[in-house]
């Protein structure tokens, strides 16, 4: 199976054709589920599955992710948006947004020399594991060129420039990115992006830091580590913002190590919980499982 | 605090006046989230959580969990209650159950000579993790009594028949029990009930076995795992039903072990899983989180 | 069993009367494995276990903890120790330490009000699972005087002086320790101990910190790790030096929380990795499992 | 990197010229650790790490790995393997094994048409974790064939025999493996190799069970456990023998699952589970680290 083509049975439960997820979000007040799910009966829509949320029942933040099939989604299409529009925007006052479980997220990954995050992402697109489609990697280096093609992914390579001024390599990144990609995942790309380019990429970025955070910010964490003696090591998954690694974190995750493991050992040990939950992140991010709020995410993984 | 005391502050999402839970289940089929929470909104409840499962979408099994508030509960209770025998039960066709989160489940712990999991329990209904009041302790050894009775809970020493017949002993633990509680919980109790006990008893029995079920079944579970030389070892919290270590399992988990771990090291080890998983299971089924499809929980857990 | 009765049979492995632990450190060079083992052979000891580590086999720090079994340990300790320090000390220029393992090490705990930390390490003593006796809890408040005395452990009350001065405390503290033990456990002791106690107190003192250290230093790590969205949450049990939870780590866990976790609910979930991680810690201090490498620890744990 | 390149830079501590590691197992005796060290010294072997196990301290069976550093070892080699025939087999009638730690190991991995094990092994050699040289894959599909050359390892079709005799298939296999290979993979091969066969490869088999045995033993675990409804899902690495599932254990893993994974996830999930496990049980075997114990292995990881 090639990158292009569509991912089949192995998750027909995600990809089904009449199957869509709303994601609803704003202030709490009373009755919301009844009246959100009531907008999809009236359209004999079936409930597959509804995750709900509120950060405090007595007037919070609330938000509930509802997957449904109907029959001919796509005909009903705009008379459900304007539904929606209807009642849950104008008349509850919330956000909201529809998702047709046939649409795959097209992913652009931006890798730096290390594989296995890259390698470990093209694996279960393949497999269809994350239900994406992996549309280009860029890279600062050609090192992993060759994988990538061997999946039937574009690979680009965007150089840093020699002399240290990162816009013109970043102008070339944007203009590969822009309206082509719903997510970008930072695979360990080892370049710190500007805000400005972050403004512009108009799509959520991902990124994965190689420590538990908020331990060891910054260069370095396995070296880090090392020095400070700790007895487990780990890998967060998070939103890129304009604060480096303060971003909303998606997932954690760590691993036993010890007084033996050598800085090398906590670096080959850590890149195997860096993967995992890389993948998770992405995994649920494909699925619209994870809503944000505030700097703080809900995640509907079940 | 004593076990006599109510629970207070620690808990205040769960214990609440006002708020109640409401499980339902039965055969799926479409608009069911809908039709339920519209009997609640009517009542100008809140709905605080809701968790749905359906084992196929296409007309399975479906389970929902509903924590709601509501101004004047015990004043309304009585309406309400007709109302979901009108609608849900008579017109869905599902089955009900309405919980006051006032209402602590009484139960029942049955322990033998072995503390680690009676006094988990006790340090943990005491300390407000667990919203349960434990009524009493049955042992066939006296070696708890004084640890119990400090809890100020009440001891009962039934020993087993010296000649074998378990029924005037059973007929013992049946008069203390019946009526008296809500739940047992077999805390390393190292006899088998009958299957006419557990038919009389009334009340749900969670068992915790010392092993990852369904390996190593039956008796001496950490021997077994060390003569098969296993690298993890494990514990389980399941329903009691008349099949010995075969009923629906409610919680597992796992520690590792090496080859330098003795067998009595496996039991100590051991010990920590136990208490652990069975104090989550106490815990969820307290909480009304844990609903039954067939031989399998659904367990709603966040 | 009360905490006065000698531990039998539970732990004939550690507690052996003619066992011994023997630990060395110092200067790694070619053959001290050998040149260490030679000394205990000469004796006719049985070695039962030997665990060794260099942080850098090219001249780095070395430490060895080997336990041996050797006919009539006390009528020959004496001599055993002359050849250690003609040996071992002054031929090769290491430290060495040597404990019976009939000792049990002689400990104290401090606590505050909770009391789930205290409860499992005098549980544990009890039963046998640790190879210590507890000598006495001190505290600054009197709830858990009662249950502490229930184990037979003596109960001071030293509290916290009205106007703030920690001086007259401490030196409380400090004539109740001085001599009469060989570790102290900070159970959730929410007081910090000056250096200049510290200093006096004369045996080692192991903390528990309720965060992943170095995530979420000093006060309030749950309140924290809420504010900023971690998907995990630990504990840290580390020695106690004049620089706040900077000490050396000698064990750390975590468990996996979700949005849906209130503060109080990290909490009442982090207490139990809090009550694991320290017995853990004590565990395998009391059985010398643990040596100081700079401040990183080496932990021979099997 | 291909696989036909040496391993640099990356596993110093492993592959160096001058190291290597001595394996000495037999019945336990008094001084056992000091006469084997004895021997190294007396070569100016300098001991990098030393791990040692008896499951019976009186009398049991005894288990040693030395790795040491020698200068030109490979001149010394003849010398030092008399010296362990004099000394260790014949003095101390121990089984004894040295093995350069420049020599990696020859591995045939066996696959069928599921990649997600073999790409990991394939991967992790290429990165240089797994000190080892996959020298070929057979499998009885063609699946998986380029993914394996890429690697620029030599791929062989097998195809199983339409009338189900396997022998000719395995005259096949065991022609290919004969006198090629120092230990052979099944990651998730699903037939079953003949006693006659397994007699005949000359070489350890190391096997991936995708469950945690000795639960789910034999065909189709994942639906099994799915029926079973527990908690958890597993995966076994173990050495082939004769006796299906139940050889020798080397490494096992779970993973949490709930009642709303359906029996597809958890082989998605327990796919995961199932490449970690395989990746330890090969690297330790590929690093000298286990011996075998009757049925039970002698982990020597860190």
């Amino acid at each position: 199976m090639t990158a292009t083509q569509p991912i089949t049975g192995t998750l027909p439960e995600i990809v089904r054709r009449d199957q869509a997820t709303l994601l609803v979000s704003g202030s709490d007040r009373q009755g919301l589920v009844t009246d959100i799910s009531s907008v999809l009966t009236d359209f004999e829509a079936n409930i597959v599955s509804l995750d709900q949320y509120s950060d405090d029942p007595l007037g919070g933040n609330f938000f509930q992710r509802t997957v449904f099939t109907v029959n001919d989604f796509e005909g009903k299409r705009e008379a459900l948006e304007e539904a929606l529009d209807r009642t849950v925007a104008n008349g509850l006052g919330l956000e909201w947004q529809l998702v047709p479980s046939s649409n795959l997220k097209r992913v652009a990954i931006l890798a730096s020399k290390a594989d296995h995050c890259l390698l470990d992402l093209l694996w279960r697109q393949r497999r269809g594991d994350i239900p994406m489609t992996v549309s280009m990697v860029i890279s600062n280096h050609v090192d992993v060129a060759n994988d990538v093609r061997q999946f039937g992914v574009p690979f680009f390579h965007v150089p840093a420039s020699p002399d240290g001024d990162k816009s013109k390599a970043e102008q070339e990144i944007l203009k590969l990115l822009k309206g082509n990609v719903d997510l970008v995942v930072l695979a360990r790309y080892m370049q710190i992006l500007s805000s400005d380019l972050l403004d512009e990429i108009g799509a959520p970025i991902i990124n994965i830091h190689h420590s538990f955070l908020p331990a060891f910010i910054g260069a370095a964490p396995y070296r880090k580590a090392k020095e400070r003696g700790v007895k487990l090591i780990g890998a967060t998954a998070h939103y890129v913002t304009a604060d480096l690694d303060e971003g909303p974190i998606i997932d954690q995750d760590v691993v036993r190590v010890t007084h033996a493991d050598t800085a090398s050992d906590l670096q080959r040990r850590g890149a195997d919980v860096e993967r995992q939950v890389l993948a998770r992140a992405v995994g649920w991010h494909c699925q619209d499982r994870v809503m944000l709020n505030g700097h703080e995410t809900v995640v509907f993984s079940h």
